[in-house]
């Protein structure tokens, strides 16, 4: 038994997504020393979810030569609403879950402590613990990739709420009349910035008889955007965009401004230190994100910008995992 | 000198809004000992109002008998975005203020320690501590009133941020094509819900031919309405709608509405358990604050709402002061 408790602790992480599961186990110094990742497969119930998971562990733990009993516990990063006092994902429309108790599944599986938390509360304890955060108590994070998730630090801890229910940024509405959301509201920032938002305006643009420039410059790239629609990802407006296609530009240029406009009304409500940005489109960080920043300068009182950072994350996709670490470190502590 | 020091605090407080400055002097055991207000005249200039105040201030020591060195310390809660660390006030649309140092010039005025706070974020302490939401650790204060503001209680303690500039719910964006806001942004809540957005609702629908119902049921308050709009107060409106006014109806139910998003963001990125709602608007609780919660109650997971209580906020005209007297006590402890 290693003379500082608090750095005993070997703990195997889920960072349980719509597109895949990534399941990592953590040395004692925090270091990822075994992972592996597969497919969600959504059509699948929750039941064999987690089966799959469980196994997943038991290969992961059989390779490294670890005995589950030496782990300290489990951490599950779950995309969706999820109430961590009583391990539930309440709500997760990118898994096709509704109210499983994911906890207590795996716990009785593994005979191991398992706690829960929101993906993109996950990742802010990650970015603020061990990433572009570190040092900073008052921090917002957010992802911005098919969907706008994040998490937010208080006075140098994550903020969980009264259920683990918070940031859920994706769903603050900033355009009430605005386009509706799966949720059942309109004008949610998700549905005017996030990936999926470009995709469907471009979509739409088109379908009203918008016409890219590409009969102004022929470019492959804006021809297959015009002949087939449904091949439209974020990444091939961002591609047309920097081409100089002005369709693609004014679509980014309104992604922007509202997600600037999400930007500032995280800054009024929460004045934080840094925002943290992740997620797919956080790549294109000079065509989207700093025009976002600009128009969020723009917008807000000089001094409660004075100090305020924009700044990428930088643990990519183990930003959830690290954060999910933290999260069992802490809570196994205060049982 | 009493044996719990945490006690011995004698305080003075400074509500400074934009229409009435309230002082109150506190006692060792929290309450009002003595009070006055006066008019803020915002065409004065701040170095004049202050000069007010601290005579103010030297009145009501006088008439109770109480000397300037016994005083802790004195609490300001000013209606404007404040920065707590420098104790200067910001930007107080409502006082003509920019970028005015009150806490030095009053405490050179004095000779005591003086802190700032804005006056949202007072109230909210207030009732934290003293109100509505005592032994409720996560809760949000909104004031509706002519403007919108409010504080925010994150782990039993009020949420200060980087600067102090926290909670502007008036100033969070909810509709990104709406009306314009002093601030230069659009949709902020307050050019949607607060009595100044009822009003100027009332008096564009009116402006453009809209009637009330006043023609069917003559009742002097709508003829008032009609005929001189340049009396319609938000009062008059929620009288009107009493009397069955239609148009009145339709006004309040849009504001109900855009209030009910407010407080789906703020319960969406915080899962409070307690939302306290207070300020002139708050009287009308049946006709505005509850469809508004019906609103919230209609568009949030069923499970962050479990617990959650909307209630209104029963300190009235003293929470920003009782909030003020708590910041001295906490502040002045940690010297």
């Amino acid at each position: 038994v290693p003379a500082n408790d608090r750095n005993a602790g070997l703990v195997v992480t889920v960072d349980l997504g719509g597109t895949k599961i990534l399941i990592c186990l953590f040395d004692e110094d925090g270091r990822v020393a075994d992972q592996e990742w597969f497919l969600t497969e959504a059509r699948r119930t929750p039941e064999t979810v987690v089966e799959s998971i469980v196994k997943g562990i038991g290969r992961v733990l059989t390779r490294s030569g670890t005995s589950i009993a030496a782990l300290e516990g489990v951490g599950i990063a779950a995309a969706g609403a999820c109430d961590t006092k009583s391990g539930v994902v309440v709500n997760g429309p990118n898994l096709g879950w509704r109210s499983v108790p994911i906890t207590r599944w795996m716990s009785d599986a593994l005979g191991l402590p398992v706690w829960l938390g929101n993906d993109g509360n996950m990742s802010a304890l990650g970015e603020h613990l061990c990433g572009a955060g570190r040092g900073c108590n008052n921090m917002v994070y957010l992802t911005v990739s098919t969907g706008i998730g994040g998490g937010i630090i208080a006075n140098g801890e994550l903020y969980v709420g009264e259920t683990g229910m918070t940031a859920e940024i994706g769903h603050m509405v900033i355009q009430s009349t605005g386009p509706l959301c799966p949720c059942g509201k309109r004008g949610c920032l998700q549905t005017l910035c996030s990936g999926t938002a470009l995709v469907r305006n471009m979509r739409e643009r088109l379908a009203m008889g918008a016409s890219s420039l590409s009969m102004f410059h022929p470019l492959q790239l804006l021809d297959l955007v015009e002949s087939k629609p449904e091949e439209i990802t974020s990444h091939i407006i961002f591609e047309a965009a920097r081409r100089g296609d002005a369709l693609s530009l004014s679509i980014l240029e309104d992604g922007a401004r509202s997600l600037g406009r999400g930007l500032t009304n995280l800054v009024l409500l929460l004045d934080p230190q840094m925002l943290v940005i992740g997620g797919g489109l956080a790549v294109h960080w000079d065509q989207y994100i700093a025009p976002a920043a600009n128009e969020l300068r723009r917008a807000t009182y000089p001094k409660s910008l004075e100090g305020l950072m924009v700044v990428p994350a930088v643990l990519g996709d183990k930003a959830a995992s690290m954060g999910a670490r933290a999260m069992v470190r802490q809570r196994s502590h205060k049982r």
